[in-house]
């Protein structure tokens, strides 16, 4: 299948990848580029932020320059998910400039692997002795596991046998070193992610082992209790992350194996890139034990520990999942990185079962919290993505120190960007699904798709319009078009026959040309969180269509607790051209309220003058300075 | 000036104190008693929760046995806060048994202490060449200021005099070492307290030296930029607590002299004993600028950084205070002891100014968080005293780890049950003041004080009714007894003919017996918040006269997040028979909000049911086993 996307919202975001972010995060690969680096949080000194060095540690490790290892522990994924978002960018059109730099990283990685096919530069460089010893915090197979997703990437892109070959040889190593078998050590890494590598090896080289491999990793995981604390114990490293074998067992998603899992648990990124490999795993295998503990963890998330934003993590301590409806607005996490891995689970769900559930959490995931990651400029980033923001609070609460009100340039641990990047720069393979004669649309976007037999072309100025015109031009026989009818539309007409299972309308399309108009209602709505949600309580969020909106000091003025939009006020649209390409503001008559007097603590209430509430999109915000931003507003 | 508390409420509280809390206290003491140390919080290893080990470390310094110190580098401040309350105690009566444990522990802290004068346990036993060579943590003066208040109100208490002998030769000691004569440290204690009790010594011997050197650390303090750094770094001894140089200065308000702060920062403890010491100078010394500051720090305080309970500290990290109008109510700290320094505070105020905005400040601070830090029996103690509770969250969230939803039975570091017991043992010091010829009644509870001439006697049900009938017998010449007018009352009358200034109403009392009858309207009211403080948007406090109410879900159920107070809804006061004396609570016809169905985020408006509510006093909450609890509900 070939979709090319055409829609000017998403060619805009991904040009700015590949003309903005990836060329500066090359820079900042190679410490060209003039950035403060940000520490996640104050007195966080064990981030390192004098420079990216990512580049450079590859270049010592192959042994073309001489120094130390510099960063986190993890910095080479940085590079690989920079190369991953590079192959993307080379698949929609040439670009020799970019092809260049891509080679060079392909041929330097080449070079910095060991002979037995060890990768690793940290290791490599600094601790050679210490291969594998350390798995609760040294980040080898994650890092592993980007770059064969990374390889994947760039092989499909550009047909290079070298990528490939290093890829292979790193999977055969970790093959080689890990297994049930005697003599194997019997482990996992303290952070998923290279069984979604070693997946994506098997789907495009169809080599079994590395199929077995990913299962051992999935299935054994949480059945070797004290396996991370044994290793360290016997391990003479100076720590990387000093303690961290003693964190909790659910920040690993070791405390049970994952088909006894009840609910989402632990390091939100961890647990959402586990969920990603088991969804493939049962998708590839069929295994049932699996896909049902999929489903449990899915319904888990969905309906009682995610935000509306389609982000996941409620706490910074862990950067963590916590509890059923415990969803605080400014002190939680909702990293980029886990709203991009929110997307990835959903993909992996859809391949099992075709619900427009998954499709519509992957909407909500990707157009707010995971685009949100982003400034528009594509040259800063979010980490964290909060609900409610007052950058004094930010500035002066230690608690609230991670909670940026504006994106930094980069960050020292910066998992988050070039992940949005790969999504970005990949999204056109989560607009369309083919299943049998079935072609799926889940997403709206102006694009075409073609498998060879059928295609479809789709124009629409979603996400700021409901009405998707489809042509679809079938080859063969008899098949059928499934649109997904999104779950925050509840109005819609379609201008053929259509039978509706499982959220989506299956409309006919004969051999021939079929043009089908989907008119999806589309108007500023009210949403509600559970009564359970204690910080929501009173609260209500406005959405138009997909996307998610919050309120901005820049527009409506300090102190957005004030405010309070009544309760059956009419919200109006207004098309603006503040951002390129065009938005969808929204307004309404709201209420301010102010003390009537100085005091601190008052027997009068408080005053109320009529005030316009303006929202802008919530993927938008923080884009005009530093100011309180607000999803959740007041109703009157 | 003696007092004589007669009001049943305060009794209750006073035989607790005596009865129950002082033996019970005493048994932990002496690692009698058989209970569970709480930590603060999770994860917060380095505190000692085995046994309290207090009067073992006097024992094991005294030379009476052998051992090694055990407990906080301040446990001794446990011995000297217990030894004070117990004072009050044997003001208010006799009581061999206790007036034998008193005087076991005055001869043990005398044996305790070394020729020179000084006195620490940790340092005598663990630590000897480390002396006043780590102010930043060391607590030696802060022990010393204890131990100083503790021996001035037993020699007021039985006139011991081996206990003023001991306190002097400790406070000569410190005389010797600090100062700014060459050869002296120039410097202070991390943690204020010793220039409290030094200014009482001065009050009870007359000694210049005493007043001199209080003066020198308040004045000095702030201008001595690094000392603490200093200090530690030409120090070789394995710091008490590591890193705590390097915490900002304003933790241990260092960061600007006194005189020129402007607003309440960091540690709340500290900065309020600081107020107190520092009024208690302006007062005595008459400094105007000093007096200046207090009042300026006043203000901030109880205009911008001070709970509607009259707790303080905003924040969990550094237990501090934080900026103006930050007042969340799930997160915050206000400690037991901080709200007791309020208390102090206001006192050592209301001796420069009679304006009843400080014996406002006093009552409520007093009524409302310090009371709740102890359970009705005595026994259990809050350090932390939350507006909001939801025990699943203190249990799953870091983040409110240190927000207990029930009182444990002691505390690793032990500092408030104490010094709550003190205040409550001496809260017949704070009622009546006598300037001149005008009796002030600062605080109304049934009660008589006499200065020799002038006799009050108070009769009154307050704080659950508003009627005072106040009784003077003036054996003198003319004089005035100055009734407070609460700040929380709007409607009064006084049966006699009276002149209002600052708050106070002045009533002649000649020679001869005068009856005054003082009824002050009391009901349920509803509080607002100044419209800057985020937390407290869309949400009323109910009070009735000076105690503040609460939702307890023992009463109302899960969720009152969920529950309104109609904005025009009638609140209806009950007498109950629950608390030992009666309470009153409060009830109302409110609602509850539910969701229309289990999704976590819906487009459908909550469904509202009616529900009565039930507020009980806020000191008298988590009485009843685990249970959700707010001061502040959603009024619609």
């Amino acid at each position: 299948m070939k979709t090319e996307i055409t829609s000017a919202f998403i060619k805009r975001y991904r040009s700015v990848v590949r003309d903005v972010m990836l060329p500066f995060q090359w820079r900042v690969l190679n410490d060209e580029a003039d950035i403060t680096i940000a520490r996640e949080r104050k007195n966080d000194a064990g981030i390192p932020t004098e420079k990216s060095h990512a580049l450079e540690n590859f270049r010592i490790a192959a042994g073309r320059t001489e120094g130390e290892f510099y960063g986190m522990v993890f910095q080479d994924s940085d590079v690989y998910k920079w190369l991953e978002a590079a192959a993307y960018c080379l698949m929609q059109g040439d670009d020799p400039a970019l092809k260049k730099k891509t080679e060079y990283v392909v041929d330097l990685i080449a070079d910095a692997q060991e002979d037995d096919g060890y990768l690793d530069t940290f290791f490599t460089i600094k601790e050679p002795k210490h291969k594998y010893k350390r798995l609760v915090e040294s980040h080898e197979l994650y890092c592993a596991g980007h770059f064969m997703e990374a390889a994947v990437a760039y092989y499909e892109a550009t047909g290079n046998q070298k990528v490939i070959e290093t890829a292979k040889k790193l999977a055969d190593h970790i093959y080689d070193c890990f297994g049930p078998e005697e003599g194997k050590i019997h482990g996992y890494d303290g952070h998923e992610e290279v069984e979604i590598g070693l997946l994506r090896m098997y789907h495009l080289i169809g080599e079994e082992k590395y199929l077995k491999l990913a299962e051992y990793f999935l299935l054994e995981r949480g059945r070797h209790p004290g396996f991370f604390l044994d290793q360290v114990k016997k391990d003479d490293m100076t720590p990387v992350f000093p303690g961290m074998e003693y964190a909790p067992a659910t920040y690993f998603q070791d405390h049970v194996p994952f088909v006894e899992a009840e609910a989402a648990a632990g390091h939100a990124v961890r647990q959402m890139y586990l969920c990603t490999a088991m969804a493939d795993l049962a998708a590839t295998t069929g295994n049932e034990e699996v896909k049902a503990a999929c489903e449990r963890l899915w319904k888990d998330i969905t309906n009682r520990q995610m935000y509306i934003t389609g982000g996941v993590g409620a706490t910074v301590n862990g950067e963590s999942f916590t509890f059923d409806y415990d969803l605080p607005n400014d002190t939680m996490y909702c990293e980029t990185c886990a709203a991009v891995a929110m997307v990835f689970f959903s993909r992996q769900m859809l391949r099992m079962e075709d619900s427009a559930d998954y499709a519509d959490v992957m909407e909500r995931s990707f157009y707010n919290c995971a685009l949100a990651g982003m400034a528009l400029d594509g040259e800063h980033f979010f980490y964290v993505n909060p609900l409610e923001v007052d950058p004094e609070k930010s500035d002066k609460d230690p608690g609230k120190s991670h909670v940026k009100p504006v994106r930094p340039s980069w960050l020292g641990c910066a998992c988050c960007p070039p992940n949005l990047a790969r999504l970005i720069a990949s999204i056109d393979e989560y607009v369309y699904m083919v299943k049998g004669r079935d072609v799926y649309v889940n997403l709206y976007m102006a694009s075409s798709m073609s498998d060879g037999v059928i295609r479809v072309i789709q124009e629409t100025d979603y996400p700021y319009s409901g009405s998707i015109k489809l042509r679809v031009v079938n080859d063969g026989a008899d098949a059928r078009v499934a649109l997904r009818i999104p779950g925050w539309c509840e109005k819609y007409t379609i201008s053929a026959p259509y039978e509706l299972k499982n959220g989506y309308a299956f409309v006919k399309c004969p051999n021939g040309e079929t043009r089908i108009t989907l008119d999806l209602e589309m108007k500023p709505e009210r949403n509600y969180a559970n009564a359970k949600v204690s910080e929501d309580a009173g609260l209500t969020a406005v959405s138009y269509g997909p996307l998610v909106y919050c309120l901005e000091g820049v527009d409506n003025g300090k102190y957005l607790h004030d405010l309070l939009l009544p309760s059956e006020e009419e919200i109006k649209t207004h098309r603006e051209d503040d951002l390129p390409g065009g938005v969808v503001t929204l307004t309404a008559d709201g209420i301010r309220e102010d003390s009537p007097d100085g005091a601190l603590y008052s027997r009068k209430k408080k005053t109320r003058t009529l005030q316009e509430l303006k929202w802008v999109p919530y993927f938008s915000w923080g884009n005009r300075g530093e100011n309180e931003m607000r999803v959740w507003v007041r109703e009157s």
